[in-house]
């Protein structure tokens, strides 16, 4: 990979560095879709020297794509190895309304550490999506919840105290609690509203999530509705950065719609 | 807001400490959503009283909760003033293709800021995606992408040959790289695929977005697809996260599908 238009060009110092941090960019981006992918899941990424060669990049730039992937927690450098993957990334739909545990079926197994469960009187806003009257209480829960044993997210859910209260005398360690919801409901659960958005975690929950300080998070705040459009269940779900992709499909608009 | 099973427990100092640290988290999750929603676009936030007895929370908690907001660069105490909102977040569509001038319409005027440009010959995970014979080169665009002047995004963006040295010739610092394709390609657009991952900003980039360094990126990977089907665009887009909210609708699917 070469730049026909910088690359005969004369450089300052400065330009040199910014040059070597965006083709260092340009160079993570390609491998971080490979880690993803899962194409080196048994055995190390190509050497520095193959990565030269191929991406046509100083060692150092090489280098310091490596870091960047590094500092992301995807790959780590090994001793007499090389580098390795160290983490993995779970895809997870922007398009079906899925518990995590029904996302992640093929992935291993969701288990929630409850940590709190009652009844609270919630804050305006709560009360306004959940579409309830000011001072109607509702069902509070809080889960840690982890794949295979790691820390995925932390979850804050709201439910509609008559759906919520059954909840509570369920599984709620081993259950998503859309499939509790559609038992106790007896309808299925319609339509749900999603916001994504990357913020820094905490340290306390940084320490909750088994993250570094400060670690971006994928921030998800989701209102699922019953079939019938009722919403019921709102959630503030922090998943950690490194674990999750969000994936689906966009439909350019008709112009003349 | 209380909670029925814990506030008659006896707790440790671990315990409450862990305790404040989730309720500040509640409370900065409703107070979030209110920021995003505008409400306090014209004055400061409530004062601390106030949300204390709102939140039914302890003064602590509630300056907790504004201490999360004002590390997600949400909101600044101005002595004198109060707590107020600082930055704003912009809605992006989780559904519909479109460029960032297009989707933030409403909100300001976009410009580019191209920072490189050029053919290249792509490393082979870009050519496979967009369905080229190794070998074949593409043209590689960078921009730094303003709202209103503020620094939004940096975005990689890799063209098919054809359509990309045409686009070459255009207006890329006022125009989406999206209508310019449409006009060049003498069709639509038809569907793209797209994930989102969050990012801690390296410190280069951190310098270039206006960013703190580390703070969280929303990364976006973009395959724009023509109407015919042919894959023509990919990129590799970095939103800053505190001024980005993405947003869509999901379907529960059919359980007998």
């Amino acid at each position: 990979m070469t730049r026909n238009d910088i690359s005969s060009a004369a450089l300052s110092l400065t330009d040199a560095r910014r040059l070597r941090a965006d083709r260092a960019r340009q160079v993570a981006d390609v491998l971080r879709r490979r880690v993803l992918s899962g194409e080196f899941r048994s055995g190390p990424l190509p050497s520095e020297a193959d990565l030269v060669g191929e991406f046509g990049a100083s060692r150092n730039t090489v280098r310091d794509a490596l870091d960047l992937l590094r500092a992301e927690g995807l790959v780590e450098r090994c001793p007499g190895v090389g580098t390795i993957v160290v983490s993995q990334k779970y895809p997870h739909g922007l398009e079906r309304l899925l518990g995590l545990a029904e996302t992640l079926r093929e992935h291993g197994e969701v288990v929630n550490q409850v940590r709190t469960t009652g009844l609270i009187d919630p804050p305006r806003e709560i009360a306004a999506r959940l579409r309830l009257p000011a001072g109607e209480p509702v069902v509070y829960i809080e889960r840690l919840r982890r794949l295979n044993g790691l820390p995925l997210s932390l979850d804050l859910t709201y439910v509609a105290r008559d759906l919520g209260e059954p909840l509570l005398e369920h599984d709620l360690a081993s259950t998503d609690i859309f499939v509790l919801l559609e038992r106790i409901a007896g309808q299925s659960l319609g339509h749900g509203e999603i916001t994504v958005e990357a913020v820094n975690a905490d340290p306390h929950l940084a320490a909750t999530l088994e993250a570094p300080r400060g670690a971006a998070l994928l921030m998800v705040e989701r209102l699922a509705h019953l079939a019938d459009g009722r919403p019921v269940d709102l959630e503030f779900i922090r998943f950690r950065g490194d674990r999750i992709t969000m994936g689906g499909t966009l439909r350019r608009p008709d112009p003349w719609s």
